[in-house]
């Protein structure tokens, strides 16, 4: 496997990693500020150090990949305004005069929990974080999933108790979403202090619990899973895990065999490491991977003749 | 294109049909009697007639369509006991001497829409059917989609105010899923009489549209999809299309720009000439199709090892 470069592009910090793989891979991260200072200073991270062949970015979104458009690497509709239509994809190509994979945040994760953590194998999963929103990347039938743009499945909407639970939700596009119940946020706003504060055995956590199965059984329902893997800041509560297996089986009720539900592996380096993975594919698409290197196996959904976007 | 076959095995009905498409296909239906006899019936219209090459079946489930099962090809845990462990395809391969394609009449139907129908020349798009049940069928990134087992769309959970809608549901798994309480039977326990003869204008048509426009925005936040094609019964109520557009737009809130959402084509017929569609495309797994005939891109999950299944 060649040396490859990952950016992680968060709303908050941006993370860059150069190497192979989780084993050798060197990190660092810094504030996400102003769209021009901070790609600079991704591009110092990769030009300080020996080179790489490609580069993948994980990105927050919504972001444009379909290679036919104009504004193909772009960050589009962002709530960030000041990243809003930002060719993060472009500059970083044409700073670094390298290959550039360019997809979601939680795509990466993805793939990286696909090639290194907690979906090694599998045909067809899907990797969820619960952090400060909730969003997923799916791999079905060994390949990673797109669609039109991207799946976006902290939005979709869940049955809901007001007598149990009158919070009406913190989403600002569709108040009670899935996102704007059960993210961190939600939690914190609803309960009147952050998750990590809020003790084992609260109330809290059934209500969470319930609320990420009745998503995992939508999701399940909708992609035929293998397997869910969760991870996110609000997932470093243990006891979710054993109470959301228990109301995904509840829910689907014999009907489905429910999926297997577990951990996230990567941590906060996933999304990194998945662009890395996600370069490594990109060398892959145009025959320059060594002989025999095992890239695994990505799926572009890219037209063979938009294979080569020139990001000009 | 090779002339071909397909079965729609059907709950209350088969449908068999030969040829190479709607405009020459000859077909023929009976209803469903016990496995035996039925796909005896079914290999009889095939045998009296000039050969097929294929044989595509569109059976209605669970199935087990993974080829490394010992069960590959059975209906599997279907409510109807007569059908349960029953080996459709292997019996059909035996009996005909044929190669044989097996997949869900949904997804057969969403195939065929996309070869001929209403989803021509689209990527990410699913077919679904409100009929007796829900089911529905996605092709994303230019494949169908299978995952573990088949999507089981209608089984999500949507949420419902039960003030204005106090009915239980009747999904016997599930209760309140969306088949549980948009199929047509749903729609006859809820007011008292068969969807086709309740005006136009009822209240039953909003809620109707509602109930559908949510897991719409399900499956479009899941799957990312250009275009939603509704079919089956309960869609020959043209009020429910504009409803149910609008109903979209306004849960998607700007967020996601909703997809098209249009009426099936092919009608009653789609499960069928899908079934042939996927003949065609088992032809082409195994390169025997005609040099430059155009059979689409159905896009096969089995692994090459077990792209030969013998059904013996």
């Amino acid at each position: 496997m060649p040396r490859l470069g990952g950016i992680e592009a968060g709303g908050t910090k941006f993370v860059c990693a150069a190497g192979r793989g989780p084993e050798d891979a060197e990190f660092t991260e810094f504030p996400t500020g102003a769209p021009e200072e901070t790609i600079a200073q991704a591009v110092e991270f990769f030009r300080g150090r020996e080179p790489v062949e490609a580069v993948g970015i994980a990105s927050f979104g919504p972001i444009d990949r379909r290679p036919e458009s104009p504004t193909y690497g772009y960050i589009t509709s962002t709530p960030k305004s000041r990243w809003r239509n930002t060719d993060l994809a472009g500059t970083v190509c044409r700073a670094l005069g390298v290959r550039v994979a360019f997809d979601t945040d939680v795509n990466a994760a993805a793939v990286a929990e696909w090639r290194w953590g907690s979906a090694r194998g599998l045909h067809s999963f899907v990797y969820v974080t619960i952090g400060t929103g909730i969003g997923g990347g799916a791999v079905i039938d060994g390949r990673l999933l797109h669609g039109r743009m991207h799946s976006e499945m902290g939005h979709i909407r869940i049955p809901r108790d007001r007598v149990r639970d009158p919070f009406p939700g913190n989403c600002p596009y569709h108040g009670d979403c899935l996102e704007g119940v059960a993210s961190a946020p939600a939690i914190e706003a609803r309960w009147g202090k952050p998750a990590h504060l809020i003790p084992d055995g609260h109330a809290a956590w059934a209500l969470e619990a319930d609320y990420l199965a009745l998503g995992i059984v939508s999701w399940a329902c909708t992609l035929s899973l293998e397997r869910v893997v969760l991870g996110g800041g609000v997932m470093q509560r243990g006891e979710l895990f054993p109470k959301i297996r228990e109301r995904v089986a509840q829910l689907l009720n014999g009907y489905l065999e429910p999926p297997d539900i577990v951990a996230a592996e990567l941590g906060r380096r996933a999304g990194v490491l998945g662009a890395i993975a996600l370069a490594a594919d990109r060398l892959r698409t145009f025959g320059l991977a060594p002989h025999g290197s095992e890239l695994g196996q990505l799926g572009s959904d890219e037209p063979a003749s938009a294979a080569s976007p020139e990001f000009k």
